[in-house]
């Protein structure tokens, strides 16, 4: 198979449709393709940084049983043979789940929902990616392995906390990734390592198996090369979990092409200094709203002010929620934790019971807030980072999840695109509107994507 | 008006119903009705304490303009001119909501979401009902007025926190009333008194507007005195409300008579004893089933053991969210509160934000127990309270809402009908089955009626 090597390596940077149509149509074996994914990462993650667990002989031999039920004309479902990279927060059953914390890791006994959703469908485990400690980050840092560094701006971190699947995306050491976000931990990353991330509707892919951070927010989101990737993905995740108390019977179905892109009510949110954007990543954000004007020919895009929503003091009050939880569903694993986190913690222990429900009336307040603007507006865009991604070594800027904490703490689904420089443009919709949402990024995508190319001409 | 008095006082005991066609038909005027419910609560409620405040001038105004209306082909809906009860913590425009507290309660200065829409079908508010203090209790008790006493069992208390709503439908002061359900206040008060009491499925009826005890788990629900009068009203009043954060877009229509009595899968809770049902309640519920079974002619109801739910441990876990939540919602509305109510906040005073996450992952983790079990079935049979009233005076025993818990806190709805003595027999259903349990409710309130009156013939 290794001799297939250097025609293989092509489909290393794939997008998922053409390297599904390959596997489908015999181009390229799941075991030579898997091979090429675990070359790269044996040759490259010392440097990455992406993986904290490799599970190469396993996704070898699940790789050689996609061939074989390939050629027997029996595929297990359209994903058979698809190598993928779990975010390390979420269980795969026989690998340890490390949480990003300091110690020994206990190997999962069962596949979290949504993993076995996607070896239900054929697809194959690589291995695990790294995150921030209890997923509590936006840079893409840990006590065990220090900053994960971004794979296109020399020097400055890849973002966190699904850092290992944003990097292995971008770096082509995986066909796609999950990642989980609670405020953001998918779109910044993704944004900053050139990315695209999904965030869904909270309750439309079930959580069991996710470590928990903050139930009522914890998404499981998609990691990809581009839009069109991520609904094949959600659409076999997808579904009823009774053992997840947030999952849903689907209220949406996940397939309507309801929408004319011409029609569509945005709102641009226009307040980014009140949000702490810099000047660099507004004028990339007017760049790209530059762009995709021309494809709302019935309805302008409106623009709004969202600082009136407060969303940095709701963040900080969800954060009273995040550590409370943490410390009550991971209570023992979290002995070894870093000074760092031991100190957010802390913070829950000294907050009163009375305390968090004020904080949870705080959410629920701004949940309806949110609500409130989708009256108006079918899709607000608005940028999903602050700033360039921090240098390494640096420290943790306030601010850098207040962009996504908006469609977080609203229960919205969110996609962002990415823009040059590690900044992205970000596109949240109501509750239920995720393939919306994955459309209307599809066309703006191309628009961006054109503009961008021709303007590296 | 007052010479129809005698022939209209019959309609006060009326089934909701005979009172719409009444009034649709002109038997009778929506002013004489009201008038005879305002005349009987003035002569009786100093002994019933169901009413704490009366707004006998405003009512009869609606009346008489109901009646206008009527008389120009014009009613507003289908409740135009129908005399209700509302529970004190529920707002209605103008009148002040007391939530139980000792102290001046502040006018409310608009209707809560169910209010606006009962008053826009055209029904006439009469005044509000009397509840514990803060809704925390399950006998009808507060410091204000004492015990309210049961209209059918000399020296017993009405049960709560829904308490003056169940004894208003009980004597016939009010044709139907809403009431609110955490942990049993519909049901309790409804089977001491001897009517029907509903809970809906959390989300069905938006809770914007009645004060907040648990928000995952407070409800509005209905009081009336027979089955069939309580679809009306929620039909009325479901609908999507944005300013509610649990308030849902419909999932499943509100009216699919889509399933065959003969044909449900039936659990009937057999572990009575662990749940401390005394032996004359599980008598009676024993009867209840001994009628209803033979509903069920192709599948037999199965026995099943509640008890490893732990019900009574996940309803203390819910007192101290409730507690929490009742704090940080009424905070400087408690100053003056009763010395026991207090006590019980004090205790959410004391648990920190982390013991908050802990026992809101124990409710998580019973929503997952229940909605198992309603995988294999889909109604679950068992008593509504686990003994007769107590006595006047008594001391609240620790269990009295260890029965209605389970649907509480499992999202589900549920549904209690009267049997003899003030106990209850309690229908549950899958969270959204709303009218399947009320069709279901129905069918068997004829079986239990035509056998309990044949009982007394």
């Amino acid at each position: 198979m290794r001799r297939m090597q250097n025609s293989v390596d092509g489909y290393r940077h794939a997008g998922l449709c053409r390297i599904l149509h390959a596997l489908a149509t015999a181009q390229v074996s799941a075991e030579a393709l898997t091979g090429a994914y675990l070359d790269a990462i044996a040759r490259e993650n010392a440097e990455r940084k992406a993986f904290v667990f490799v599970a190469a002989e396993a996704a070898l031999a699940e790789a050689r049983a996609s061939d074989q039920r390939r050629a027997e004309g029996r595929p297990l479902g359209r994903l058979d043979g698809l190598p993928l990279a779990i975010k390390d927060n979420i269980d795969v059953a026989g690998m340890p789940t490390a949480f990003g914390l300091v110690g020994a890791a206990r190997a999962a006994c069962r596949d979290a929902f949504v993993v076995e959703r996607l070896r239900g469908a054929g697809a194959v485990v690589l291995g695990k990616t790294t995150l921030d400690e209890a997923a509590m980050g936006t840079l893409g840092r840990n006590p065990v392995i220090g900053d994960v560094p971004n794979p296109l701006l020399a020097g400055r971190v890849a973002g966190g906390s699904s850092a290992g699947s944003a990097v292995a995306v971008a770096t082509g050491l995986c066909a796609a990734a999950l990642g989980s976000d609670t405020m953001g931990s998918v779109r910044i990353p993704a944004a900053f390592c050139g990315v695209v991330g999904h965030r869904p509707t909270v309750g439309e892919l079930s959580a069991s198996g996710l470590a928990s951070a903050l139930r009522r927010v914890d998404c499981v989101g998609v990691l990809t090369r581009n839009v069109a990737c991520a609904a094949p993905l959600l659409q076999v995740m997808a579904g009823y979990d009774p053992e997840d108390p947030r999952s849903r019977r689907r209220r949406i179905p996940l397939a309507p092409p309801d929408w004319q892109a011409a029609r569509i009510r945005v709102g641009v949110v226009a307040d980014l200094d009140c949000l702490g954007v810099d000047r660099v990543a507004a004028q990339h954000f007017g760049t790209a709203i530059g762009r995709v004007a021309g494809l709302f020919r019935q309805s302008t895009p409106v623009e709004l002010d969202v600082a009136p929503l407060e969303i940095a003091t709701a963040r900080r009050a969800a954060l009273l929620l995040m550590e409370a939880e943490i410390l009550a569903a991971h209570g023992s694993a979290l002995s070894a934790a870093s000074p760092r986190l031991l100190g957010l913690l802390d913070f829950a222990k000294r907050c009163s019971a009375v305390d968090y429900a004020r904080a949870a009336r705080r959410l629920d307040a701004l949940l309806v807030q949110v609500r409130r603007l989708f009256e108006r507006f079918d899709v607000l865009l608005l940028p999903t980072v602050p700033m360039a991604p921090p240098l390494l070594g640096s420290e943790e800027p306030g601010n850098l999840a207040d962009l996504t904490a908006l469609a977080s703490l609203g229960g919205c689904p969110a996609l962002s695109l990415p823009l040059v420089e590690g900044h992205g443009l970000q596109l949240v919709g109501a509750p239920g509107s995720d393939l919306r949402l994955l459309e209307l990024g599809e066309v703006m995508e191309a628009v961006i994507g054109a503009e961008s190319a021709s303007a590296a001409a």
